[in-house]
């Protein structure tokens, strides 16, 4: 039988969703070295994480991270709280001798990040930010025909994260929009996707240069959920305190060039991260937005018939691909069940 | 608290693993009227259908759909089997007072399908096929647009179902390349779907004229699992007797016309359902391999900013959609967990 | 010098245009073996024809065919005139010697084509439709692919042309909705140059089976110009004696099988042209919106890169392309001009 | 009658021809005030011009440019020549009172620049430079669009020009990678067109911050015409004194920002010019390799159909398009010619 992990999740909101998710279907559609336990979510507010853990067979609950992390049953931390709170968590979880596992942007600054990264490798414990698009099939695949040499020496990296939620000006100061809270805006939330997807697909950054822009500088404040509920609106307004869009040129370690841009004043654009790379024999296309397809341009194809292939990263070929549907595949059983 | 809905499947392979994917995950994405419970799994391999049950939580196996459908604690027999077994499972579920939800193609010809109907209007348990398709997201838009008039009277519906997994005259011959066992090939297979589509989203065919053809009448007769771990291949030799490819116009009652077209020759195309409907006042185009796209073409824009609109059916708006990701909503809360 | 053929071109409205401009074009972007000397357009309104032939360049005109088919200066003759005095002009032209090149659809039913045809071999004179498809560069390149060998035996042919442009039932009743003078509607004036592409591409067509519509019966009649100057719109209606949908399906003397359409009622859709053929060792898409694109899915690429090829089939190595724009080729001069 | 413009132009390489034909097609297809008259080309090498001059129609030739700015019957100079050479024949041709129309990019730095602007309005003469996409039917309707406010106030602007030409080490040092000839390599030859679409979109630039890069610093040196049709490949290497990519980031007058890239180095892009605006009331989407689309996402749409629009800008509302072919419009006269 294999082996056994003990998660325990702190943070039940928009991402502790989708991460229940993960841990419960990982394990059926992958052959793992080592099977996920939804052991325990934590939580401030008991009512709403133990829902929580009821809807998604989280076996047990806390509402203090100080008491999570020091439980002997757990064995990995797995951090989906917003940005100011990640440290203090990583740090505790580290120094109780547990795996961490951090939803990105990591920290609110370097010097939050360095002492993370200081407290794992002093607890010799295992660690990782949540860059999820490295997993998705396409992007996988994307690695494979880089690492094969199929598109050669890299010149070009090409990437936008790009979002349209708070063009409204009555879009009130979420969370997200509080620099005490998220530590940034734009910048930390998407750029941090594609500077990490670059990393991983091309190599370091050696130098950069941008800009930063706050295109409403004033919103409403955002209400209680009783007052929400109650029909009212905030008339107050408070100061926007980060980035609205991020842009910048970079200089990879390999003599590559690239350009970043993060913005959630993109209409039509919904979670639309897109990286281009080109090299000396051919060129890579990726858009998340069709995200299971990636584009590949290969020189070396007969010149007449040359151009970007898109490929469906779906088929059991392909990397980190589960199937779960059509088409049938020769091996189908003969016999009805 | 909900009510719940005991679940008795029947087939426990490709299907199968669909449909536990799809009993477990609907409660956590969707607020139901009544909950599923996946309370037994039926096959006829104990050890295959024990492990599919492990694997996705099924709290109980049978290895005979006459016990299963014979249990008091069951109130829905799901098929997922081959189709030659559908009519008898299902005629034996309604006679033992059980809803019926059935797989495509419902039966292996006519008098089968009406020998299961009067079955199920006898008991008078609720029944239903598994056409699937018509809650994507985008085609239960679709079905919502024309609802509200946007593109008028219906003229056309073009509508193929494109796959190429048996181009290669060395695929063997599967159950499904059998009449015995399939019933028919790409017809009962592929323009099910598109036949559904197009009567939930238009109407009731009148008349139609087509033709079927089978490219490969032979193939090697598939091994059995040992032979193939064994690395032995068929050099026998059995005839296809389905459908390589089927197509048909059609009138509908309310004299619109239509092109239908299914296949298994077609490469490039894994998946590949397409449905498009032309009316007075607009035009909708669905495509499964982009699934979550609808284009809309309304005719009622200004002139010079016409086109089809590519619509991502993604939004809390659109119906039957399940946000598990990113954009964030104004109502994310203000204060971390 | 290269030798000169004399044109003479019979009518000076849409396609006298689109002809005008080609006789001009042609032999600045190609190297020919003959090139056209537009030496006559013939119209049976003076003033309009003389102000054709001054604004594009036509060194006389006439206002009667048989004067035109009779002068010694004419080497060819150029039916660009509504349907049904294709046969006449054609025979005609036949007769006195001279090459023939007609618009499609040829003629008026299969009588008349007969006719024709046994008029120009009869005469020795050399003759073409004007189904000029076959020379959009990627329709050139989809030959030649076909030719290489690269798709394979061919098992499908899928082919539409769909147009929007009638679909308002207050459009009247123009000559091409009139059987008298067009001889037939979508059928003629679209399925014939499908049909001709897949004639060009696959072969002959052994048998057929298909429908015709005409969604709206009954139009107002068309008035005069100087009516419609005068603002004035038709009461009085007229019955349409053409289709305005014809399909069809198909199967080829090669065995293959094929789905045909043409409308004039599919929103959206100004001029769209598509082919999709597929073989067992690929694939083929174009369309005509797109008209510079080709599709290629090549199933002997490497598993894991398979997918469609978008083929921009304007390069210098792509057939009968005249390059006029970037990019710059490596022997642009050094020195500057 | 239409005044009439006499025409010189210098210059008969790629962009000569392309010049040649607009010159004669412009007047065919659209109602111009003034009709242009191809009345002399000019080039240094008398064989070559004049065999330009008899198949395109040019009147007459000059073999010396500042012969054919001193002639009476000249009123317009056309420069396609070179970089290094449009400031002395601008110059010489404002001095000789003629309009000035010059290829881009306009100078070979900022002081020629300046000079050549003092020259034609000292001279009082109408004078352009020609950033041809401006007209592109599609480029057109996007800026009418923005002056009809659909997109309002404009926050983003993201702008490409990739190709690939230059990619192959091989390819040898022409004159555009010679800085004493070109003055600038991507950034003059291609930048130059996006930064001019975004001035006309959108307005001026008030500060960049960017980055160039020359890939491959040595190339072969170029052979004569006579050397390469012996077969002769250069040995000898020489230095690229030019740009291959250059990218900038921007702010507007406006308060929008910028991204702006220009490369010779993106595999798979011909001539890949692409322009998107972000708006807070919708965005637009230019790319020339479909030249005749435009994608426009309206803000103001409702909820659930909305999304990019794909408009083909090639109907008889759309700006700047001269229709050549399908669909026939009702006007189309109704008896045969």
């Amino acid at each position: 039988m294999a082996k056994q992990i003990n998660v325990g999740m702190v943070g039940y909101q928009f991402m502790g969703k989708a991460h229940s998710n993960a841990w419960y279907d990982t394990a059926k559609f992958f052959d793992l070295k080592a099977v996920p336990v939804m052991k325990a979510i934590c939580g401030r507010t008991e009512s709403g994480v133990r829902a929580m853990a009821q809807k998604w067979g989280w076996q047990s609950v806390e509402t203090d991270y100080r008491k999570l992390v020091a439980r002997d049953d757990i064995d990995l931390i797995d951090i989906t709280t917003p940005n100011s709170s990640h440290k203090d968590i990583a740090v505790a979880a580290a120094k109780a001798g547990k795996h961490v596992a951090c939803e990105k942007p990591l920290a609110m600054n370097v010097k939050e990040a360095l002492e993370m990264v200081r407290a794992v490798k002093q607890a010799g414990v295992k660690h990782m930010v949540w860059h999820n698009y490295r997993r998705v099939p396409a992007v996988a695949l994307a690695k494979q025909i880089i690492e094969e040499g199929r598109i050669g020496r890299i010149f070009h990296v090409r990437a936008v994260y790009l979002q349209d939620w708070i063009i409204d000006p009555k879009f009130p100061l979420a969370w997200r929009l509080r620099k005490e809270v998220a530590g940034s805006g734009a910048h930390g939330d998407l750029n941090a996707h594609i500077i990490d997807l670059s990393r991983y697909l091309v190599g370091e950054i050696d130098e950069v240069v941008g800009l930063k822009e706050t295109f409403i500088k004033e919103r409403p404040l955002q209400l209680s959920g009783a007052a929400i509920s109650a029909g009212k609106a905030s008339r107050k307004k408070g100061k926007v305190t980060v980035d609205d869009a991020a842009l910048f040129l970079a200089r990879f370690e390999s003599g590559a060039v690239g350009s970043f841009e993060a913005t959630r004043f993109a209409h039509g654009h919904k979670n639309d991260e897109q990286i281009e790379i080109n090299g000396s024999k051919g060129s890579l296309v990726f858009n998340f937005e069709r995200m299971n397809e990636l584009q590949l341009f290969n020189a070396s194809d007969p010149k007449h018939v040359q151009g970007f292939t898109l490929i469906k990263a779906t088929d059991g070929c392909h990397p980190t691909w589960a199937r779960t549907g059509p088409p049938v595949t020769s091996s189908a059983t003969s016999t009805p069940s």
